[in-house]
C-alpha cells in the first residue's frame, strides 16, 4: 500500500481538500501496483483463468511456464504463482539487481539496469533454454515491465554485449529518435522485437504488460518481446547512414545487418506473422489505467473531472504553462468543468537541464505552474512520478497552489531563481511541499492534476 | 469580411471537413471584428444606448466625447459615429500610422507604433485638451485596442520621450516581467494606469476595450488607461532597484520616481478611487469572445466541441506537444470527447528562435504538432493568429493532418530540419497549407484547433 509521507499539510490549503488531492493520487497508483493490476485483470475459478473477457482453461495445457523481465518482474512472478499454484510448471525471471523477492517455482535473475550486464544475460539464456522445448500444448505467460529492454538481453551470435552498448550510446547521441534506435536494437538482439514470441512458438504465448512507455505502443514497451516488428534489416541499416554511425560501428555489427538485409537470416516477425496467432498481448497497467482510476476517485468525491490526456510530452516547464492555462479558464470561466473540478492527464514530459540544481520533470512542472497560478482563487497543480522517484531525488513530485509563490517569497525563496536553476527540489523540500511516497514498485509515468476549489 | 486565401485544400483531407475547419475559423475572427463586436455589444433604440444589460440615456448628457487609441481606433471610431450620429459632439483617436480611416466628428491623430514617436505624442495631447473641461453632465466614451500602449503616450513634464524608449528597452532586456516594466510605464506617463480616466472625471466614463492581452487583464490592455492600478512609485522603484537600471536611468526619471515614492506627486489612482465610480470598462472583444464563438460553429456543425482554456501560453513547440497530445488521447480512447471531436484554445505563445528562417508562432506550433500526430487517423490540428499576421510574415498559421509530415517527406522536406531552424513558414509555403487571411483589423491572440474527424 502506498503511503503518502508529505505533504502532510500545504499553508492555506484546507486539509480536506489536501486529503482529497492525496486520496486520487492513491487510488491511480493502487490501481497500477504490479499485483493489484494482475489482481484486476486476472482471476482464476478452479482451471478457469480469465483474463479481461477470455478465459483459459488450466487443464488444457500440458505445461504452463512464466517467463519474463521488468523491474516489477518479482512481484509479477510472485503473484501470477499464487494465481497458478500446481498448474505452473516453473518459470524464470530477470529483473533489477536488488529488486528481488522470494518466489517458489519461478527462478529470478538479476541483472544490470539501465545497463545490461553479463549477469542479465545468463538470466535471459536460461529463459531461451525454457521455451527451447514448449510444443502447442504448452502456455507461456510472459510478465513484461519496465527496463525489462536491458534486462532481457541476447546479442545475436558474434557480437558482444559491449558492442551493442556503445552503440546504444551512439544511436542516442546521434538525435535518431526512440523508434529507429529500436529497429537497430531489434536486429542485433535474439529476444527483442518479436523474438520471444518465435521461441515460445508453438506454444501459445499469454503477455501480461506494465507499460512504462506513454501511449503504450506493443512494439516499444520492453523493445516489444512478443508483439510484431514492423521495422527491418534495411531501416536498421538506413538509420547507421542517415546519422552516420558506420565508422563507429564494430565490422560484426555491420557484417550482421548487411547479411539481414540481404535475406541471408531471418527478419524479426512481422505483423501478420501467424505466430502471432498464438500471441495475446494484454496491458495489464500503464498511465491510461492509472488515469482512469485517478478520475473515477476524484468523481466519487464530487469533483467536476475530466481526463484530459494520457499521451502528455514536451518540455516540463512549457507543458506548465498550458495546465496554468486550464486552472485560469476554469477560475474564470467555469470551463472546461465548473468548481470543484479536477483535471488529470498523464504522460512523461522532460526537462532540458539549465542549471546545477536538483529536480525531476515533475517538481520542475509544479514549480512552473505555481509560478503561472500566483494568486488565482483557490487553485492547485501537482505533478507525480507514478514510481515515487522523481529525477534523482527520492521524491515523487511537487505541490503548488495559487499562494505557493508568495509564501516562498516571504520566506526568501525566489521561484523563479529556483527554476532557473533547475532547482524545484530544494524549492518544495523547504516549503514542504514536497510530494513523497517512497518506491512504489510501479512505472506509468507522470500524473498531472489540475484543482479548482469552490 | 474575412476570406481564406489559404488553404483551398489540404491533401489527405475531405474538402467538406475542411470547410469546416476555415467556417469555426472564419465564425471567430468576425465575432471579433472591431465593427461586430461593437454591434454585438453595443445597440441603440432612440436616445437608448443598451451596452451589455446596461442602458445609457443620450439625452441625460450634455455632451458626449469619444477618446482612445489602439490599433482598431479607425474602425472603432467609425462604428461608434454610426451609433451616436448627432449625439456625438466630437472625439480624438490615436491610431497607427496607415490604419487611419474616414471618420466625420472624430479626429483620427496617426502616431508610431510599437515605438512611440511625436505624432502620438500631439494627438495624445489633443486627447488631454479634450477631456479638459468636461463636467460630471458629459459622458466619455473611450476605444481601446492593441497597440494603444505606444499610441496613446505622454510622459510626464521633464522627460522626454527618447528617454521612455531607452528605458522600456533596458528593462525587457532585463528580464523584468511584464507587470514589472508596467509599473514603471505607468508612473513615467500622465495617461496610462487610470490617469485617463482621472483627465476624463468628472464625466461619465464608457471605455470599450478590444483585448489583445491573455486573460484581458484591465490594468494590462494598452497599460489600462481608465483602469485602477495596484502598483505605486515605490513598485516601480524597487523594480529598477531589482534590475540594477539606475547607471542608466537619466536623473529627470530617478528625481520624477523618487518625488513620487517622498509622495510630492499624485499616485495614480488606486483601486477603490471615487473616480471609478463613473467608469464602465467594457470588453467587447477578446480571445475568449472568439473561441466561444468558435465553439458555437463547430458545435453547429455537429463537432463534440470542448473550449479548454483562453489562457495558454508558453513555448510554441512545446505546447504543440500538449495539443498532439490530446488529439491521440481522442484517437485512441474518444475522450475528452468522442469522434467527431474539436477542442479550442486560445491564448498567445512564444517562440524561442532556433535558426534563421521564417515563422511565427502559430506555424512552428503547427509544424511541431504534425511532427507528433504523424500516423494517427484522421487527426488535423490548426494554430491561428487572429490579426491575420504570424510573426514577420503574410500568413496567420498553419494546418497539419496526420499525414502532413509523410507528404513532406515524399517532397524532400525534413519537417524536423524545417523546425529546428525556425523555417515553419517555407515548410507550410511549399505544401500550400498556410493559412492567409489577410489583414484581420483585429487582434484577440492565437486560436489553437485539434479536430479528430469520423
Amino acid at each position: 500500500m502506498v503511503e503518502f509521507r508529505s505533504p502532510t499539510t500545504v499553508e492555506g490549503l484546507a486539509q480536506a481538500e489536501l486529503d482529497h488531492v492525496l486520496a486520487i493520487m492513491k487510488a491511480a497508483l493502487e490501481a497500477v501496483d504490479p499485483t493489484e493490476a494482475i489482481r484486476r485483470h486476472i482471476t482464476r475459478d478452479g482451471a478457469s483463468l480469465r483474463v479481461n473477457s477470455h478465459t483459459y482453461n488450466l487443464n488444457a495445457y500440458e505445461n504452463i511456464y512464466v517467463v519474463g523481465g521488468g523491474k516489477a518482474g518479482a512481484a509479477m512472478a510472485q503473484t501470477i504463482e499464487n494465481i497458478l499454484q500446481d498448474h505452473l510448471a516453473r518459470g524464470v525471471a530477470v529483473v533489477k539487481h536488488g529488486y528481488t523477492a522470494p518466489t517458489r517455482k519461478i527462478a529470478i535473475h538479476e541483472g544490470g539496469h539501465p545497463l545490461p550486464d553479463p549477469a542479465g544475460l545468463a538470466g535471459t539464456r536460461r529463459i531461451a533454454d525454457l521455451l527451447k522445448d514448449t510444443t502447442e500444448r504448452d502456455l507461456v505467460i510472459a510478465l513484461i515491465s519496465g527496463g525489462g529492454s536491458a534486462l532481457m538481453v541476447m546479442p545475436v551470435e558474434g557480437i558482444q554485449l559491449h558492442n551493442l552498448q556503445a552503440l546504444t550510446g551512439q544511436l542516442l547521441a546521434s538525435g535518431a529518435t526512440i523508434n529507429e534506435i529500436n529497429a537497430v536494437r531489434k536486429h542485433l538482439s535474439g529476444v527483442k522485437g518479436g523474438q520471444l514470441a518465435r521461441m515460445a512458438a508453438p506454444a501459445e504465448v499469454l503477455t501480461l504488460i506494465l507499460s512504462d512507455v506513454v501511449g503504450s505502443p506493443l512494439d516499444v514497451i520492453a523493445s516489444g518481446p512478443t508483439a510484431p516488428d514492423a521495422s527491418t534489416y534495411q531501416t536498421a541499416w538506413d538509420v547507421l547512414n542517415r546519422y552516420n554511425l558506420w565508422a563507429k560501428v564494430p565490422s560484426s555489427i555491420r557484417q550482421h545487418l548487411d547479411a539481414g538485409r540481404q535475406g541471408e537470416i531471418d527478419e524479426t516477425p512481422k505483423p501478420g506473422d501467424p505466430i502471432f496467432d498464438q500471441v495475446t498481448n494484454v496491458i495489464i497497467s500503464d498511465n491510461a489505467i492509472a488515469a482512469q482510476a485517478a478520475a473515477e476517485q476524484a468523481q466519487a468525491l464530487g469533483y467536476h473531472t475530466l481526463l484530459l490526456s494520457t499521451y502528455v510530452e514536451g518540455e516540463a516547464r512549457e507543458v506548465a504553462q498550458v495546465f496554468a492555462g486550464i486552472a485560469k479558464e476554469i477560475a474564470h470561466y467555469g470551463r472546461p468543468a465548473p468548481r470543484p473540478a479536477c483535471v488529470i492527464a498523464g504522460g512523461e514530459t522532460t526537462v532540458t537541464l539549465q542549471g546545477t540544481g536538483k529536480g525531476g520533470r515533475n517538481m520542475e512542472l509544479a514549480l512552473a505552474a505555481g509560478i503561472a497560478i500566483e494568486g488565482l482563487d483557490n487553485a492547485l497543480i501537482a505533478s507525480l512520478a507514478t514510481d515515487g522517484t522523481d529525477g534523482p531525488t527520492d521524491a515523487a513530485g511537487g505541490v503548488v497552489t495559487d499562494s505557493t509563490v508568495a509564501r516562498a517569497r516571504a520566506e526568501d525563496l525566489d521561484p523563479r531563481d529556483y527554476l532557473h536553476r533547475s532547482d524545484s527540489y530544494h524549492f518544495f523540500d523547504q516549503l514542504g511541499d514536497l510530494i513523497i511516497t517512497g518506491p512504489t514498485n510501479t512505472n506509468v509515468n507522470d500524473l498531472i492534476f489540475v484543482f479548482v476549489f469552490e
